[in-house]
């Protein structure tokens, strides 16, 4: 922490313009880490939960996903001050198997309590091969690709499943049942790269109405339904009483099912539909289940092996015509910021530093 | 097996009129198994993997599922007949790890070599909380659901994946890489009735095509393109040098990269697009690999809570509106060809007659 503090000590801050007259500050990662830490503790969350935290927001910032960055840290705050979560949450993992790990966030966020059972869950993994690690009581307010990207780079395969809060509908429902209900995959390439996609089951993210709505877009028709169940692209009434519709039609909504099963009823977390929030106005994030199953691919014969298997799907993908694989965009942003810094308007940066709480 | 004869003996082969003037024998299932598993034997099929093979396809029909029951086994013979299966081929289980099994199907069918290693691939699950099951030299012509259905059965939460042969395009990509790669998921509900699913990342199943094709419909808009790129509802443009559409965008082209890393590259089979049958001409099954994993949800709690948390998951699907849950179509057909026999034209059982061999 002392060597980071340092290196933010040093760190050149450009302020650059961007766009029409939007002046850009432009940050590196730890300083902006930092900054979001401060108002995570600020908020009530412990010291090891705000680090967590910080750096989630701040890498999904980093990589260009707007959607899940500092956007979020308003949500995070409201949230965190309406009491519906429990910033100070101290994560239970119960060992229940020699592949299996049950972890009790505690009404805690789910990225805390993940990285409570992350070690244990690698040695299961690597030990027997597989390892399921099955989070309830969690809420999951991040992107997800973060969750499996990191054992991708510890050699693994894995794949991660949230349920969300209502807002999808099943088809011939007229209500919503299913979350947003990201799944999220990663494996392993070579030279510690990683083929990486976090995808929601409803054709776009919640997050990104969010942003249309705040921004005044309008969405491609098929995105979802008003709250009369009539289709509509305005993002405001999907927001308001209206509902998303499951990528893929019945296909994507069964998705959506396997993910609430997984999810909720193998970890005992709630299911979307059941998340209740209403006696906790300015709360955003939903208190469900995570499920994670990790693999050791280096079982199914090497890891050198599957390495080299994975380039040459790579490689067959890139000479059939398909330029960019998933997770490409984010590496390059990431690529970017490394160099340059993390862009942060002077209209972000004064709006993150109201959010300072009074701990 | 002679007390199933015994059953063959008595049962009732009723003839029925059903459509137009088509003539309708209803089969029993031992009787039709019995047919289907002397047409497999008489074509180079070892007795075990005759019966195995002939109960999935004979299942397949009674289910409805016809683009996986009769309508297949011409393909299954004359892929037999070609050389490039091999119908004796012995499965090889290989322990590599307390939740890890490797299977190598040896060129032979999928389901044998499935067969070979559940037994132990249920001990494992059951002792540690999960194992994976990764065969390898695997030809899987069949639908994926039966391999994950009698997992739920006994009582485990199973996901199924399969690469197949390139006829799906990724987004961008100006050929096929992805096989119609299929994904199969169950889970134990009360009273020993399961949820599942198996569906296509292709928006249709290759099944369906030829069946289209034979028949002379045409397909929705969006469902593939034909040989040089371009939109087409024609079947026959799809199979001719064209190429199906991934359901669901780029969404469901990730869930078919995810399906080649895990069929494939994990377990040590072939990707879709190196499948190369060009030496044996009448060859119909991809020759890959297929990945399962088993979970024991007794280890998220209790078995009991969890099927008790999957029926109120159904019970909010219904209250909603979603009448119907995955494979309940399939459920209520098995249960009324269970009381009436499995309806097979006079044309079938003469195409079926026309299929035996000479051993």
């Amino acid at each position: 922490m002392r060597m980071a503090l340092a290196r933010i000590g040093v760190s050149a801050m450009k302020e650059a313009a961007k766009g029409e007259g939007a002046v850009m500050t432009h940050m590196d990662f730890e300083t902006l880490v930092t900054l979001l830490a401060r108002i995570f503790r600020s908020n009530g969350v412990s010291g090891v939960a705000a680090d967590i935290l910080a750096r989630n927001c701040a890498g999904a910032e980093r990589d260009g996903a707007m959607s899940h960055g500092l956007f979020r840290m308003a949500g995070y705050v409201s949230t965190l001050r309406s009491g519906w979560v429990d910033g100070r949450a101290a994560p239970v993992v119960e060992d229940v198997g020699a592949s299996f790990l049950r972890v009790d966030a505690a009404n805690g966020f789910a990225q805390p309590a993940l990285a409570a059972a992350t070690p244990l869950a690698l040695e299961k993994a690597r030990a027997t091969g597989a390892c399921v690690v099955a989070i309830r009581r969690s809420h999951h307010f991040a992107a997800l690709w973060p969750d499996v990207e990191a054992f991708a780079q510890a050699g693994l395969v894995a794949i991660a499943m949230v349920d969300s809060m209502a807002v999808v509908v099943p088809p011939g429902a007229h209500r919503p049942v299913y979350g947003t209900n990201p799944l999220a995959f990663a494996a392993p390439r070579e030279n510690g790269r990683v083929i990486v996609f976090d995808q929601a089951v409803s054709v776009m993210a919640h997050g990104d109405v969010q942003i249309a709505a705040r921004e005044g877009h309008d969405l491609p028709p098929g995105t979802g339904v008003d709250a009369m169940g009539q289709p509509t692209t305005d993002p405001r009434a999907i927001l308001d009483g209206g509902a998303l519709l499951p990528f893929g039609g019945h296909k994507g909504a069964a998705i959506a099912m396997m993910i609430e099963i997984m999810a909720a009823a193998l970890t005992g977390g709630l299911y979307s539909h059941e998340v209740d929030w209403s006696a906790h106005p300015g709360a955003q994030t939903p208190c469900t289940g995570e499920c994670l199953i990790l693999i050791d691919p280096a079982r199914g014969g090497s890891a050198a092996a599957f390495v080299a298997r994975v380039e040459q799907l790579i490689a067959a993908l890139h000479d059939a015509g398909q330029s960019r694989m998933p997770g490409d965009r984010r590496f390059a942003t990431r690529q970017k910021a490394e160099q340059d810094g993390i862009p942060v308007s002077a209209d972000m940066r004064e709006r993150l530093e109201a959010l300072m709480g009074p701990e």
